[in-house]
């Protein structure tokens, strides 16, 4: 490991990232605005003199502007420390706050771990938990989802975007029925990898809570945010002082704030024209696969998550070679300074089967051999002829080695 | 409110600020240390490829640095959002890990919201709490203590230094004494006005968990640390990824950690020299009180607190007016472009009666006239002496329309 990193460590830094997914680099907007925060704006939002005042000022700019962006009222909108606390509280929050009415909760089977594993607590705790099934292409099986809203049901999870695949979930068609079936029972959706870059309506789908984080959106790690429509009762996850309203105790992290603030204002501008530059990346990346290695694609599509506009986000690939392991070609790739991710860096330090390609119905066999690409709206064609250049040459050197 | 914050803007900013119990401003070696982990270590820690282990690398050598101040491991040392979530997880993780040996938890009078209210909450869920009365000068009463003490009990949880009238608490006798007649029940100190200031011995004082927070010691806000005793249980407030052993889960803040890791090493090297300085601050500020407005003065001490040394915290005074109310005090000091406090940010908000001062037996009426003044060691005489010709004159001012 120490040789692994003096190689990398002489040459070069990385320069192609292309696991944005994970994370991204903070941007200038977003950095300005911490420094200030630091420096300026550095009172506590709950003092009483100026400097404190200025610090809360900060803070409720930034929650009129986030607020703005959903179409809801400032009022609902809940700084947290980013996506696990925000998904968190959603879950945790409501399940225990309706108690009685009623003990049974839905989830997916594709949710990212803040979600899944959460759901897993509670059931351990004796909640009634249902996971929906989703098709070969991740979408959720309205059918059963439908069976499965009870009287009792007081919470259904299900996530926008899927970070591992991409599927966009039909929100809208999802709201509907569930209100449609029971309509005290509430919908969270976990909008990580969803939020400034593909649109929502928080109102026609019916969405009483909606988590983001910032870091996946060029603000600072540990900021995140939560919406939670008025009148929606919540137990908090911790308790303290009178900050937002006793929900999300604990002096806010004005720096983190005003940087998620500034990072969603930059790429607000922008939303749709980044949406569409993306979505030519994807394209001509998906061309490549089909061109320069047929086997690879014709393995991919559509098994690995679905490649489609509109139903599927254009910031995210998920690929498999035809016989290398991912974990190969991440660490191979690094050789060329190329940055991927084989799945959700939350996992990825267990080397397990991907839950998500389980439930796809993919063999493990399969998944293990999943690579994911999650693009920027800053990124060109010309970094994908570069992935592409790195991609071939590794399936040359490492393919030959490798009973097919 | 408007014509306020006119008024203000157009005069200088603040300029002496005396409320650092509440906040610090970020220091350079943190914001530097901010900036790199937003631009270079910019990595997803999970991430399993070379910008991900950068960022990885970086959080493990805060943890070690951590450990190092608190002697400690770095297994034992969790990052977290800050104080508030530190508390929680110490407070709530222990009680409901231990629930099969008991619901008894014994905490004091004048613990800070984020673990007063954890322990109101706990017990609105069904567990037994006591609460620990202190003496005229804030000291936990020891006999108390041990009479309270159970087979059932599971965790005592007390503040090393209190943040309103900075009264520090016997840490190694009260440890002693709580493992002494139960060797079985843990002890939680929230360290967050101590941490980095004045001295603490985790063995000696035999804690089992300790919290500290990062703004508080010139880091940035939202970040903080727990020491969790290896081998403690701990039901974790939030479910997700494999993070910290999933004790914490959700996506390390690395510019937080990182912030909070520089802020400690730059204060690291002159605790002692800190101490010295803002203790000599202390003495000058007394003598000025004593002098200057010996009506406060002999009002003052010791009933809002302790001003020795060793016990108490040179950090943090509280005194009181004669008739004035302590936030009329507060907003006529913002004339002066001085910053102070008349208690606990946290619930400066609620208007509320202060929770410390009402455990010291004062009167509401005596409660309402304190003002809490907390140094930093860049703080100089002279800043005092600008201090006291403030409130001398507004002493003169309002002093004679309120009746005495």
């Amino acid at each position: 490991m120490f040789c692994y990193f003096e190689r990398l460590e002489s040459s070069e830094f990385m320069n192609l990232y292309f696991d944005h997914a994970a994370t991204t680099k903070v941007c200038d907007e977003a950095l300005t605005a911490i420094e200030n925060a630091a420096l300026v704006t550095y009172g506590n939002p709950s003092s009483m003199h100026y400097i404190g005042m200025k610090a809360e000022d900060l803070v409720e700019e930034a929650r009129k502007f986030m607020s703005r962006q959903l179409f809801v009222s400032d009022k609902e909108i809940y700084f947290t420390s980013g996506g696990t606390e925000s998904n968190n509280l959603a879950v945790q929050g409501v399940a225990k706050a309706y108690i009685r009415d009623g003990k049974h909760i839905i989830t997916t089977k594709i949710e990212h771990p803040s979600v899944g594993s959460t759901f897993k607590q509670l059931e351990d705790e004796g909640f009634d938990v249902t996971y929906i099934d989703v098709d070969s292409k991740g979408y959720v099986n309205l059918e059963q989802l439908e069976e499965s809203i009870r009287k009792d049901t007081t919470l259904v999870s299900i996530m926008q975007v899927n970070n591992e695949i991409g599927c966009i979930q039909n929100l809208e068609a999802i709201g509907t029925l569930i209100k449609s079936v029971n309509s005290r029972t509430l919908l969270h959706v976990d909008g990580v990898q969803g939020f400034m870059k593909l649109p929502i309506s928080i109102k026609r789908a019916k969405i009483d809570l909606y988590s983001a984080s910032s870091h996946k959106i060029y603000g600072p790690k540990g900021s995140g945010l939560l919406y939670i429509k008025q009148g929606t009762k919540i137990r908090p996850l911790q308790f303290g002082g009178s900050q937002q309203k006793g929900i999300r105790p604990g002096t806010e992290n004005v720096p983190g704030i005003a940087g998620f603030y500034k990072a969603a204002e930059s790429i607000s501008k922008d939303m749709k024209d980044n949406y569409i530059k993306v979505l030519a990346l994807k394209e001509y990346f998906l061309e490549n696969l089909a061109l320069k290695l047929p086997k690879w694609g014709s393995h991919s599509i559509p098994s690995n998550g679905n490649y489609e506009s509109e139903i599927s986000s254009p910031y995210i690939i998920n690929f498999r070679t035809i016989s290398i392991k991912g974990e190969v070609v991440l660490h191979a790739l690094e050789d060329y300074k190329i940055s991927v991710s084989t799945g959700s860096a939350c996992s990825s330090k267990k080397l397990n089967i991907s839950h998500v390609l389980k439930a796809l119905n993919l063999e493990d066999v399969e998944s293990d051999r999943a690579v994911r690409i999650s693009f920027s709206h800053h990124q060109t064609k010309e970094d994908i002829d570069e992935l592409f250049r790195a991609l071939i040459e590794i399936d040359a050197m490492f393919g030959k080695f490798i009973k097919r």
